[in-house]
């Protein structure tokens, strides 16, 4: 690949490149004194930690960088951390009025969860634009909404079965929880108490905290903060280039629910990155198309700053997600503007059910951007998209994407008008008599059709994803399929009135 | 792993490698004036086109090149191109009279959609061999055949239900057909019309492309050329490299209709790539088995130029994939041996449909290529395997394709035998009435018997690709289930004579 | 990534660093005989033996190893073979006299199938533990329990459609075996006889080998042993560092009946060895945590030798996969302590089957291992994880994995009372009058929710992979999917009395 040549000099003086020499670092007494036990106990934490940026410079002179290129959005740091690197207690003492976890620690107040007002010392305006965004906000969303509270419930709790075939779904037990849903969407945390342990180091005390561990996107904090910047930058290198990395995304986006990383990896876009990606730079800020990289990860499109070979912004940075998407494709029954509080909980629609559309797709405006705020959000989008493609071609795409947002709403109409029928003939119960829409097994086909496929065939149009994830691999076969079932059964049930 | 030593020297003279030194570049002045503005406007795409090779020899040069290096097969390259590099003018203003969609652009005549044609000026042989390659024909394949045209219409059509349960698909819409089956069988491009529009750089007109994008293997061009050589050599670097490497074919064989791509992740030869692979030489041509690859990608196999350490080839360079395929094993109801045109519309089995076989297996023979032929590619195809595995290992590995094959058909047999029981006796409709195969709930578990399920296995064990494709992941124990299916829901019409 | 600078040096010493140059290399006569004509015939294997490190090293000089980095198990290395390295003959005409298919090849006696038997000449240890290990008895468990073979036939047999609508299996015929479940199981090598083949040597007889090819984990070799070290240890590298990274697991670990690969990839762990693992050292032995790799591969749990960076073991090696495993949580109808021996034939329920539990989840206690024996092997295992997580962290985990098998296995039974009582009304058949628990829709779906779902759920869980292999891929969402299913089914056979 490399186009390389030899070329000859003269001379006494010969220049070796050595790699991975540290920058100096100046280890705060208390930071150093975690590491005078937790080296040998973690070898593995402090390992990775030795290799982040924190542990590479100080945080004074993170913050003197000019430009584009600074990574120390706050301006509060405190005076004593800004002459030394961000260690352990840098983070893990922070602020202990604030953390109700905060226990006496061989003479420091240490807590064990790290939260985003604790990094927010130092990245501020990230912690601010991520407090806008929905992720924030994920377990709420899902926790304080009846309706997903009792889809929750029939996906995750033990059903037990009763008289005439019906089942009864248990309200979910707090392991299946925290291992399902909440995985990603976040944990709450509480302090249960403490404990006395014996250690390597003697007796010590520690809290117990339920919900430990987690680093959903939406996790509740001790210090009722909500988040964990480790979802994306996992401890304790916080690298911004596993947080460029898809498969930091895929951690949550992969299942047929919400696609994202299966369909990157199938697009042009996620063959080049695997094919030749290993040669890129993943670190630099800020990130220069074509230079850095050369097809855009997830991370590209969606989150960074990213400037042209002139230094010029094509893209911004933003931990709210949504600056640069017009639209919701997944997670609910159409796709539909996104909503203007991260806090979806308050949504009503005219049946004054907590969603963002009527069971027929009239979305919910009041509580949805508008078509200007849209047309920002996608220009934003589109700008990336303008680094390597001409306008026609981005115009192409998107115009189609609007195309098949349309069909796959459609046709998750047909389907729910197919549902409304069965309900209404009674052959299954839906919501009436304290019933669910979601317990029964016709009920759980229709849930298939926008829950699964109509997302799928969406996420492979957004991403360009090709063919089989709008088609065969739980795109349009499958969605049309489930429509066929669900008329099949309908057929079925008429023909034995049962 | 590297096993390495320090060596001592002494003297004045000191060798120094610099990689990436671009090699001497001649670009035209047309050339350089697309830079002038589009190195700006569109970053991404110039440094992509600068790692080329285009970029960084003369065609002349390239063709200099002697033996099995030489990359260059056409002759008629024009005199002024000999003595520049590949740059963008090379390409977007060849044959201008050819491209219907050439428009007047700062002076020259350009053309967005570069063609096989264009390609062909330089690469003429491997032009030539993708056309008689059956993917350059996908498009058309699909759209011209009546039989395939209905499946697709119950596949992305939306469907509305009618009476009595029954679902009427309607004829899908644009963007839905161009981000489906036609993402990877290709669009038609048509020339709409022109457009003037604001730039940076003043007032310009464009013409307006229907279809546009589109990067599918048999996409329909506007200069009535059939195929896209970015299918599998991204714009703008054409590596050989990207499409060597097994994410290329991934784009379009990756859903369970034709999971290439997954069971070749999942065997022994996608094991090996995927662990050392990072260190193999993918750009060397010709590509030196053992030397510069330890195990074969799908390129390997299926396409590249091999040869042995002593520079003997193993596998002559083939732009046509089935030169060494003797047999089809997906995409249809039976596994059948290739058909001898890549025009596959011209195929009629026993009862006048297109398809190269009846409904009981029979082979429509005169359409498909002969035991003779099929042995001829079996036997290119183990040339590459024997760079590896001696000769009981090559023959037991076919011997057991051959039997899984005439399992799988059989096995799709009994399920046609009762989907074919379930038409006779009126539960479902079939093709009569001007009816469809593919429209009803118990149609779409037949396909899936054939489409999927038997598709997958005959993968997984044409690519050693192992147990779990071929048994619990869309293998062996779907396929059976989906015969007691048709089974339980033939009993059940049975009973209910419903 | 890389923290550099560059050092200015004088003088007239330069030092160049050269990589590849072989370490020396002292082979047999013999094995010099193997290459010069299989140099040419297989270049792709004898390439990928001369990057070995049998290829790099003596015998002798590998057993002169001291302390962990050894890798010469075995003390019992004939004298002749310690001057020489690991070539062709040292293996492949070991103890001719225990090989029925060794032959005469120019002057040898020559097997084709190494066996573990002759790996344990050097490698005694690992050998011994490996036997150990339930993997080496995967053929015969599967093969010599009355109910798996059952379960084999409804999955591998081709269907023929009956009276009725009840479908009869076949017997799978032996390719279907082989490329089936056996192709992971590993099939019976047996010998056939001898031929005679024309060769670019002249005419020459080689053995015919039932069975062959196949490397699976139990398969059975010629000389009677069990297991195959190349499953692992892809020939002819027989690399550790394939044998660390993930996707020599997914070889057979990736399908929904036992998804760990792909849970890992979707895990912290999986992204974090994704993004940064190409910067590991997968070579080193012992593998020390933090410095050689900075979070686990499915090795660094279950098998690797691991060190922290004081050279103290955090995990001893080896090859006998349930050492740190209490538990196993997949491929039958409940999880269960592991059984005492890797032949699980042996294991007889109250009911008199051959399975670990009853129908209800009883423990058949007498041949799984106690609760002392299980704390033993889960405090090996978080051990490793304890290198990186505190105490609080790895008991919250694995308190959640409890409580997740709890509530699987609580799903599941609910889902085989349905199943219990649909047999006694007789809408299915079950074992009765020679029947089957498996060849109908409805056992099907049954067999869904244990071998695929519930499974999927406790590897999410188990493996910290999070939520979407716990919940809408193959996870609860399916299991309860499942249950409604069986349930809706079993109201329309009441309704129907059919």
């Amino acid at each position: 690949m490399s186009h390389s040549r030899w070329i000859i000099f003269f001379g006494l003086l010969s220049l070796a490149w050595v790699p991975h020499a540290p920058a100096a670092t100046a280890l705060s007494p208390s930071s150093e004194g975690c590491l005078e036990c937790h080296g040998s106990v973690h070898p593995g934490i402090v390992a990775d930690w030795q290799r982040s940026r924190h542990a590479a410079i100080t945080t004074g002179a993170a913050m003197a960088v000019s430009g584009l290129g600074l990574k120390v959005s706050g301006r509060q740091v405190p005076e004593p951390m800004r002459d030394t690197n961000v260690g352990c207690a840098e983070c893990h003492t922070l602020r202990p009025e604030a953390h109700v976890d905060s226990f006496e620690h061989n003479g420091y107040k240490v807590h064990k969860v790290v939260s985003p007002e604790d990094c927010a010392v130092c990245h501020s305006v990230e912690r601010e634009q991520y407090a806008a965004n929905i992720m924030s906000a994920a377990h709420g969303n899902l926790a304080g909404n009846a309706l997903y509270a009792d889809m929750t419930r029939t996906i995750l709790g033990t059903g037990e079965i009763k008289e005439q075939g019906r089942i009864h779904f248990a309200e979910p037990d707090a392991p299946t929880r925290a291992d399902g849903c909440y995985y990603c969407h976040g944990t709450r945390l509480e302090l249960e108490g403490t404990e006395l342990r014996e250690t390597d180091m003697g007796q010590l005390t520690f809290p117990i905290i339920k919900g430990w561990p987690n680093q959903g996107v939406g996790r509740i904090n001790p210090d009722g903060s909500r988040g964990a910047c480790t979802s994306c930058h996992p401890r304790h290198q916080f690298s911004i280039e596993v947080a460029r990395k898809p498969y930091t995304c895929k951690e949550c986006h992969a299942g047929p629910d919400v696609p994202a990383y299966k369909v990157y990896e199938a697009s042009k876009h996620g063959n080049i990155f695997s094919s030749v990606g290993g040669r890129w730079n993943f670190d630099h800020v800020p990130w220069t198309v074509g230079e850095d990289f050369g097809a855009p990860t997830c991370a590209a499109c969606h989150m960074s700053l990213v400037v042209n070979a002139d230094g010029v912004v094509v893209a911004r940075r933003t931990h709210q997600v949504s600056d640069r998407l017009p639209r919701r494709i997944f997670g609910l029954i159409y796709a539909h503007a996104q909503p203007k509080s991260p806090d979806t909980t308050i949504i009503r629609n005219k049946a004054g059910l907590p969603l963002p559309t009527d069971l027929d797709g009239t979305p919910a405006a009041e509580f949805l951007i508008d078509g200007k705020e849209a047309a920002a959000r996608l220009s934003a989008m589109q700008a990336t998209c303008r680094a390597c493609h001409g306008t026609s071609w981005v115009r192409g795409h998107f115009e189609r994407l609007d195309g098949v947002v349309a069909a796959t709403n459609a046709q998750v109409r047909a389907a729910t008008q197919l549902m409304q029928a069965i309900w209404k003939k009674g052959y299954a119960q839906g919501s009436g008599n304290g019933g669910s829409l979601f317990d029964e097994a016709i009920e759980r086909r229709w849930n298939d059709a926008w829950l699964m496929y109509a997302n799928c065939i969406r996420f492979s149009s957004a991403m360009a994803g090709g063919g089989d994830y709008g088609v065969f691999q739980e795109g349009r076969y499958h969605l049309n399929k489930s429509v066929m079932e669900m008329a099949d059964w309908l057929k079925t049930r008429e023909a034995g009135k049962n």
